[in-house]
Parts: C-alpha cells; structure tokens; sequence
C-alpha cells in the first residue's frame, strides 16, 4: 500500500493565492461589464527584448540543422551563458566567481526547493514575516517546518517580523538559525537592506554558523547606489550564502524559464559527526538525478541580456515598473493611504486603515473600484493589516488604476 | 549549523556515467588520431523537425509583441497542448482522459523525482534489475533506499532480476510492495513486455494496492502491434499507475525539455489512519510549491507533433534509430554476441562472452575500435555481464561502427 507523504499533507488544501483567483473570478462574473485591472499580478507584461527575440530565432535555427543542433543542456549550463553571468553581475561589482560556482537553472521557485532537499529535515529555519509562501511551503513538505499552529505560523520556523515599525528591517534572531531565507528586494513589501544592514546578517551568519539563501529575484529593480545586487558584495558571505537569480522579473523571461544559482566553493554544510562538505559538488550530483537546466533556447536567450542592446532593454523594462509603481505610490498616498516599497521593486505594500483587514481591504478595493491587490496575509501572519499592489500592468491599465483610486472613498 | 541531507551522502559521489565520461576522455587524449564513436550516447543526434522549427519560430514571434506575450504558462499545461496529447496518444487506444489528469511537465526525469516527494519516505520500492539509475537514486536521497551494500544493491529496495534466463521479464514479487517502477520500453535492456505480461502487473498492483510509475519515455520506438504504448491500455491501470511520458526521445525534444504526467483521479495514495487521498490535486498543490512546466515554445513545439506533418517526422526520426539499432545488431551478432533488444527501443543489450566484466568489455572495445558502450553494471547489479549499445549515432557513424565491429576480434 503506497503511503502519502504526511508531511505533504499539513499543507492547507488550498493554495492561498487560488483562493484569490477564485474569488477575483466571482467579481468577474457578477460584474461583467467591469474592466478588472490586476495589480496582484505577479507576472510581466512587456514582450521579451528584440535582441532576445533575435537571439531566439537563431538558436531555433541551429536547432533545426544536425551539425548545429543541441540536446541536453550541459548539467550546469552552456559556458557562453556562465562566463557572461561572472563578467558581467559579479566581477564589476569586484566579486571573484569561477564557472563552477555559478549553475544555469529554470527558476528560482525551484531552485529554492531543490536546495531544501540537500539539507537534513531536522534544520532550524527562520524566514522574514511576511514572506512569499514558498519558502516555508517547500520546508513544510519535507518535514522541516513542523506543523501549522493557529496563529498562522509553523511551529518550527523563526519568524522575523517586518513592519512599519522597524522600517522592515527584521531583527537578527537572538538564537542560531540553522538557515535563513531572506529575499531582498523583498517580496512582499517591496522593500530593501543596505550594505550595513545585509553585513549584519552576514556577521550573524559567520558567528552562528548559518547558511543564508538569498533570494535577488528582484535585483534589477535596485536604483539606489547603496543597496547591494548581490549579496557577494558583503565580505564573509560567500562561507555562509547561496544566492538564487533569475532573468525573469528584470528581462521578463517567466515565459522562457531561466535563471541560475551561485554556491560559492567554500560553502559547506555539517554532517551529524562534525564533518564540513562542501555543498557544490552535491548540488552538482543533484542535478544529475533531480532536475534539469534551462534549455539551450532560454540560455542563448539569457546570454543576449549581456550585450549593450539586452541591458538597455532590461533597464527600460525595469524603469517602466518602477514608473508604474511610483504612479500608485503617488495615487495610494494622495488617498490618505501609507506606502511602503516601490523605489527599489515592482511592489507596493500598503497598510491598510485603522483596523481593517487586509482580506476586507482586498474585497472593499475589488468590489469599488475593480482592481485587484493581495491581501498581505497571504503573506504570512505578519502580512495581516497590508496589501501588495505590483506594478506588472500596462501603463494604460496603470493610469486607469490611478484614475480609480483617485475617486476611491476607502471606508 | 546548517546540516546535509544525510541520505544523500549515501549516494556515492561519482556518477557512474561521469565515470564512464572520464575513461573516454583518458582514451581520447592518448589516442587523438582515432574518430571515437559513442554508441554509448543517451542522446538524440538529428535536428528538430520542419514543422517545430516553424513552430518555434511563431511562438518566438508571438512573445515579442505585447498583445501575444505569454509570461508563467499554467501550472498544468496550456489546454491547446493538454487537448493534442488526449486526442492523439490516448483517445484512439480507447483510454478517456479529462484534462484535469494530464500535467505538462519539463522532463520526465523531474516528475519522477516529484513524484517520489508526493510519497512517505518508508514506502518500500521495488524496481528490476538492471535499472536506469535514476529511479533509486530519487529514492535514496529521501532515505527510502536504505543503504547501499557491498552487493551493489540497496537495502529496502526489491531488485527484480531481467535477464536472459528469463527473457528479461522480470518475475512478480511475491510479497507486498508499495511502489513499483516500470519501464517500457526498457532502458537499459530495449526489451518490452506485451499486453498480456503487462496486465500480470496491473492484477498485482490492484491486488497488492501497489502504485505502479510508468515510464513510457521510449513509447515512440514500439513497432510490434501487442505492445502497450501506454499502461492505461491494461484494464484497471488507471485505479494503480502513474504514466510518464516525454518529446524527447522521440521528436528529438532532448533539448527543447517537454513531456507530460498522467495522474488519473481514481488514483489514490494512503494515510497512516487508513484515509484515501487522491494524488491528482496532491500534484497540482506540489506544482506550486516545486516546480515549473515546459515553457510557452516548447509546448507549442509539441503541439506541432501532432499534425500529419509532425507524427511523420516522429515515425521518421526513430525508424532512423531503430534502422541503426538494426544494423548494428546485426554486425555484433555476426560476431558471435548475443543481442538483446532494439526491436522496438532505441537500445541494443549485448552479452559479454563467457564471463568478462562489463567493465573490461566496455575497455577492450574502446582501445581495441574506438566504440564506445556502457557497462551494464552501471545500471545495478543484474547489469554486469551485459553491455549497452544506443543507435542515437548518425548512419555514417553508425556504418563506420558497423565496419569496425565486423573487423573487431573479439577476445
């Protein structure tokens, strides 16, 4: 009799972010005449660069004759994509990374939960609150996370609040942390650590002996000259960090799958007796009978990012965001709304009045105005009393959205 | 202090086929002047065919004008693929599918990792022997595969001996066991099993209350009419087993990564406290939290295996392989070996003479011809005493490999 993964199954049925869907949907359909605008959104909208739609048809072409076609991706990525990723998002920024270092991979989401599988089920994790679900998700079904209390938090994780209170700068936990997640420019909130805060976390890690997982999903959205892209740029960190990218919130390639991961040589994780094992060769190994890399398509697609004409078009994209986002800041604000987030992300996060919940916030704003936004708890108990506008819309949507809230009478 | 999956160090730290890798490279070094040929390759050699390079190329297109931009494609699938692949692979066999049960997925070789995630660590596996590696090795790094032994066999895995004495159809367990993995085609050996031996499998599986994983990857290569090309054509297969299925191997999709799951929603796992839970949502819920589907081209590329045009390019493509299976069978049985498979699988399973390892036949035809084939003790234990040979080569390499083996004084 095959038995279920219990752990799996301490999962909530339903996935948070469905239930919105569904919910949006009903709006929908009671309310036809309505143009919904999303701003919950968590998918570009912009086409892909026409140097990467360039790129794209040749390597289709090469696909197409014997002596230039490619099978199987290399387990760590083409060499043309890896030597571009160190040339061009580390050594400027005085980062020293050799090929082996750095793997070519589909997504962060999962690279993220693949990196959960190399590490033993018993580690103590600790993740910033609110925090996107995956992190936690990914620990909860491999036992690590415990169970869901009814607080909303799992019992095995190290919560580290984030709110307007600190500034959301969490405060470094007081016991040692096996791993940490921290996701920075953060999603949810949109918000960032400098060189000073991030060292901390660093510092933290070295004396405590942590492994960080830093997320820069969103490092293409940093303007200000003090917030780190990497978290390489910290001294120290490549003995405690893994650091997961992706090309597809800055180029818009969440169609086309790429991104990579970057685990330092000198990182290593402990075994039970004491022994330190570096953790590169095993991901390797991983990647052997686990998953597979981008397809050669998305790589020479990824490489044409590098070229003067693919970083133009990612800060084009990348500024057309931000644009929409300080359009919202400036509407949200204008109606008596606090605003956080949005300067160095494609995210608002937004407190909502008085007492108000952020699922009635949600429903208030859907139901007035046809926009959508995510309620913050979906984010975790300390997403309660926020909601998240992002700023993936077309400019036309996003005036439209500005028109709304302009003439919204919230509560 | 972060600590290692301590399962995962149990999974000794050469793959055996960078192993194999790095022989051929020493003999390559050594002997610059001779033109290896690997017969050894896992991979497809011919280009992708016409009517996906269009294909590809609209789909390309379509991503760089924002009103036909696809970013995230659905977690299961777009439905134009999910509808082709209903219609085509199972509709005519007779087997109704809603679209509900069939996920798109990368590679198979991911969704069977997955699938191991969806299940409780102390299932016990049975598989037979010889066996891709892959499927154990899924198994040990959650800890169901015990340890390895000095018999090269794990400890909580049931090894299923293939072999000529029974005519590489492995003999039902006679005890309980809770997940079984099957794979026909058969990779290594390139034998099938016909419908009666497969129903065999399903009684035992309903009787049993085992979960069967299907992997159909080689499904393309079947020519003889009482082969399933899927197990749902067994009555009652879709109570017990999960089919796994891919573009690769036979559109040549090794490249474009895009293949697909089928999870019936009849199918079923167990709780501890004895409950029913239905796998269907269990892996939609896990898509979530672990990992993507094929991107937007690739599935439109499979898309296009389903016109006239592309079924034929399918038909074409592995009557090319089997044509040089063929040619080579008949070359290393003319020289007194004995040749099992490549009537219906891409892959030719040789008899070492009397008892030469695998090892040392994989040697001496390397130094002595310059051919390359895998051991058979690479795929376990019931390996040894075996060779593989894959057709994936080119016709002219393919004769060149014919001539050298007919010339080829074997010890």
């Amino acid at each position: 009799m095959a038995l279920i993964n219990e752990h799996f199954l301490k999962l909530p049925d339903n996935y948070f972010f469905t239930d919105i869907a569904k919910k949006v949907n009903s709006f929908r359909v009671t309310h036809p005449k309505t143009r919904v605008i999303d701003l919950g959104k968590e998918d570009v909208t912009l086409p892909l660069p026409d140097v990467t739609v360039k790129a794209l048809h040749r390597a289709v072409d090469e696909m197409a004759q014997q002596e230039t076609f490619r099978g199987y991706s290399p387990h760590h990525g083409y060499d043309f994509l890896v030597d571009a990723i160190i040339k061009n998002d580390f050594a400027p920024k005085g980062i020293q990374l050799t090929p082996g270092e750095v793997f070519v991979t589909n997504s962060a989401k999962e690279s993220i939960s693949n990196m959960s599988d190399l590490l033993r089920h018993d580690n103590s994790i600790g993740v910033t609150d609110p925090i996107y679900p995956l992190y936690i998700d990914a620990n909860v079904s491999v036992g690590r996370a415990g169970t869901l209390q009814d607080d909303g938090k799992w019992s095995n994780v190290v919560y580290m609040p984030c709110s307007y209170e600190n500034h959301f700068i969490p405060q470094l936990p007081e016991q040692p942390i096996d791993i940490i997640y921290l996701c920075y420019p953060d999603n949810p909130t949109g918000t960032v650590q400098r060189k000073a805060e991030l060292r901390k976390w660093v510092n933290y890690a070295i004396e405590h002996d942590t492994l960080l997982l830093f997320d820069a999903t969103y490092e293409a959205y940093i303007r200000e000259k003090d917030v780190p892209h990497s978290i390489y740029e910290i001294k120290g960190a490549k003995k405690v960090a893994v650091e997961f990218r992706t090309f597809s919130m800055g180029a818009g390639f969440t169609g086309l799958q790429c991104g990579y991961v970057v685990i330092p040589k000198e990182l290593t994780a402990a075994t039970l007796d004491g022994r330190r094992i570096a953790l590169t060769p095993k991901w390797e190994r991983l990647s052997h009978i686990r998953f597979g890399t981008a397809i050669y398509l998305a790589q020479r697609a990824a490489e044409s990012l590098y070229t003067p004409e693919g970083k133009k078009a990612v800060k084009e994209r990348t500024d057309y965001y931000l644009a929409n986002a300080a359009l919202l800041k400036e509407a949200l604000s204008g109606n008596r709304l606090t605003v956080y987030g949005g300067d160095n992300a494609p995210f608002l996060w937004v407190k909502t009045p008085g007492t108000l919940s952020s699922m009635k916030f949600f429903e208030h704003l859907l139901y007035e105005t046809g926009i959508i936004c995510t309620p913050g708890v979906g984010f975790g108990p300390g997403g309660e009393g926020y909601v998240q506008f992002t700023a993936f819309c077309s400019r036309k949507e996003c005036e439209e959205a500005v028109h709304r809230i302009r003439h919204w009478r919230i509560l």
